[in-house]
């Protein structure tokens, strides 16, 4: 049983090995009549893309993609939009050596003991670089979120110990991208770069945190009970390769909250719309 | 929302306009390990192919089919296996004049309706060359399905006012390939090519009924009670464009039958299995 | 794996055995608001019940239903709404024969060899008795419908060789609820009920059709290319106990039509709204 | 469109408001010859039962279960497993005053935007009573799970600032039941149940944190690429009412930590087994 797809208005359903010869997925129930703004995706494509700086994997790939289906005069139809994204830097010989081997926290041997047959080379399916396929379909739902006014931002806010205690509000998010790491406060982002640096030349890594800002949510998105809105991002969240914790909200800082301090009050604005007391 | 997909366990998800750049799909959900023949993936498309008789539509399509995942040294790895099939005959100018017209007993007008934004160019997603990506699908199931001794052969049985009366029982299924029409009475194989021809010649076609014969099908297939196995087959075929009706078993004949009549006997063979009195 | 669920927007998930102590059902999906009334629901129900005249089974249920969520001051509250329908026909003794006997034409044997628990009393789960949780589900959704305007009138037309020849178009289908056959055809009604009660008193029963009229049906139902309006339909028919075969439109008359007498041309009607040229 | 369902082979379907009739659900999917033990489902509902102690909420529920269908003889039969439990503590009037009112930090604002009509009573579909639901369910599948070895246990490991710091390894987890507060260390339990005295005596509530531990899980569960097992796990908890976050293995302390502390390297035991090195 498959489990190689996600959503249900908007279902993407994902493919490809690593190594294979393409990755990519098709989109089901994107809404007709979207003008698709080709350069966005390819602007969300780069900035997934390995080996933009020192920082990251060195794979090199341009990640450039091809939609075959689901768009037609520049607009989407309604219709399933497929789209791949072709494997280039596929050296089978790289991956001799890792044949019998099964990496320390990655997938080889779950898929080994799963499937029986697994494609060895740099994790297969399992590899990360199945994310391009979500990067290209979050990049076509943005667009048509943007329409609704719904604004998201995403920033790194923790590598390894070093941890920006700033709170969003107070953060200047349109400098994200300006940052190799990420992160809005420019003296913060230089940290983890350096950390981050000192642990490449050790032959380590780091773990770390993304903050993501949703701006602009209509009230009443998910469905109750099981597929609340924050059950939902946390399915997506969790099931990306490594993720270990999702929180919301206030998260784990609430549960050494009182009731008193962690409760939203409604009130009215000066419009008479509903808010939450600040 | 859309309704791309079928099936759960070995679940299919299609793309594809008629005059887009390709079809095809992702299998999400066939076992690992398969040791996929693609010859007999190749003779699947063949036999569907357009162009191959008189009697058929003339788009000419070389129906090359190529595999982006899933598949490693030949065998399945139980990722999804993604397919495209590169559209040939694509010449924009044939279908201008369509731009503005709804064929008759054509989808034309209710995608029209429903997506406001079509590819008008021979149908676009409702066109009948979307089933190719079924009859891949369906040509790695039968692999499967092989293996576990399920037998499934079709046959034309009707052409317009031209109905085979024999049964199943009483015909020689090998043959069914050796015939235009893929009638495996040959006799009536004639006839039904002369009849097609005749109204090609005027400007005509017609209708015609398909038998499908399944062996050796094990107890218990489907889901009750809204997954039977009949319901799911019922739903497959009829999602099949101009597809009109479907029996199964005794079908419309059991309307005129008497219980007495139509009622299978268990009873048990000489190796003491349960079967059905005959 | 179950499949005891149908539909997606306004899904049913039902359950219960003939013999347990209760069926019934969860309608997942049903919009806000809706202003239910439970006499035309009763009504729905009485109209299935068993026992009500000499040419159905005898069994004596009550068929009274409990809605336990969803409703509230009378109107639906979008969340899910829960009813059960207590069995009252039960006397185990009576089933005790068939404990060891697998009814020919009759699920017990499949049931057998899938589960290999079941309950034999009267066909437990696979009893047409679970019906009547779809009854009670379409007459919610037929409250639904009704306020889109949308009609639905089903008849008998075949029972046994009677066959009702007569279009739809000049039948008064307010006449089904007045026989017990429910043909809108009094004479063929009659034909139909003195041939059930022969076959009757010679223990014995017959097959049938019922013929389905949908009126002020939008365009663009269902979903391509697999959940076309015709296909699910085809699954909900073709799911109900014993159904053998399911026709839409033309149906199998199709298969003898010339293409240039089955289209339907579109043209505008003195409204300029599109329509098929009658 | 609802959202009341989770689960795929093991499918739960709930319903109720707190103050209609009855909550309860349908599990369609619970394999066929379970013997149900029902002082274990009976145990696992008095655990959840509200009023077990001044800590909880003071509602009187006897949460009484009532199977409706899918067990025969004491064994489930495969096909759906109804339950109800009435609810018991049914004051309207207690609730007229909350009718116009919406609560902070409660989903009555979102309920009253989403579907215009809303059971004001106690939270109606959004209380946290629904959970009673899937505690019954979790106590059927426990059984399952347990025939395979498999064990779930959990504890309250943090309420307010009190922060049980032992890992689970050194705590007696048979002890967890012995404590109103469910805390493994008697000591820590004992502060916590007076940190939420002290509370409730000054009209307010805290947070806490519960940490679930999984043994004998084989490798393989879940399904790659959206339906990870950490993916489901973290989109159950998520959807608890007043859950704001997930952690998997390391959780959040991965962030801090170098690739080389956190990866878990393979190894074999004695026996030949693949495990991870300690």
């Amino acid at each position: 049983m498959g489990g190689n797809s996600f959503g249900t208005l908007f279902k993407l359903t994902t493919f490809g090995e690593s190594h294979g010869s393409a990755i990519g997925g098709i989109i089901d129930g994107c809404p007709a009549g979207l003008q698709l703004d080709l350069e966005k995706i390819r602007g969300a494509m780069a900035r997934r893309k390995p080996g933009q700086s020192i920082l990251t994997t060195q794979r090199q790939e341009a990640d450039e993609f091809e939609i075959l289906s689901g768009v037609f005069e520049g607009k989407t139809l309604g219709t399933p939009l497929a789209f791949i994204i072709r494997n280039q830097d596929y050296k089978p010989s790289d991956y001799e050596t890792v044949k019998t081997v099964f990496r320390p926290s990655h997938a080889d041997y779950t898929y080994h003991v799963k499937y029986g047959h697994r494609d060895h080379r740099g994790g297969g399916r399992s590899s990360a670089r199945e994310t391009a396929a979500r990067v290209f379909a979050g990049a076509v739902a943005m667009q048509f979120l943007e329409q609704a006014g719904i604004q998201i931002q995403a920033y790194v806010s923790q590598v390894g110990p070093h941890k920006l205690a700033i709170p969003y509000t107070e953060l200047d998010l349109s400098t994200i991208e300006s940052t190799a790491v990420r992160c809005p406060d420019l003296r913060m982002a230089e940290t983890m770069s350096d950390y981050i640096s000192k642990l490449k030349a050790e032959g380590d890594t780091t773990g770390g945190v993304i903050t993501c800002i949703l701006k602009q949510i209509p009230p009443g998105l998910g469905e109750p009970v099981f597929d609340k809105f924050q059950a939902d991002l946390a399915k997506a969240c969790m099931s990306i390769n490594a993720a270990h914790a999702f929180d919301y909200g206030s998260g784990f800082d609430a549960a050494s909250m009182k009731g008193s301090e962690h409760n939203d009050v409604f009130e009215k604005d000066m419009h008479g719309k509903v808010i939450t007391k600040k």
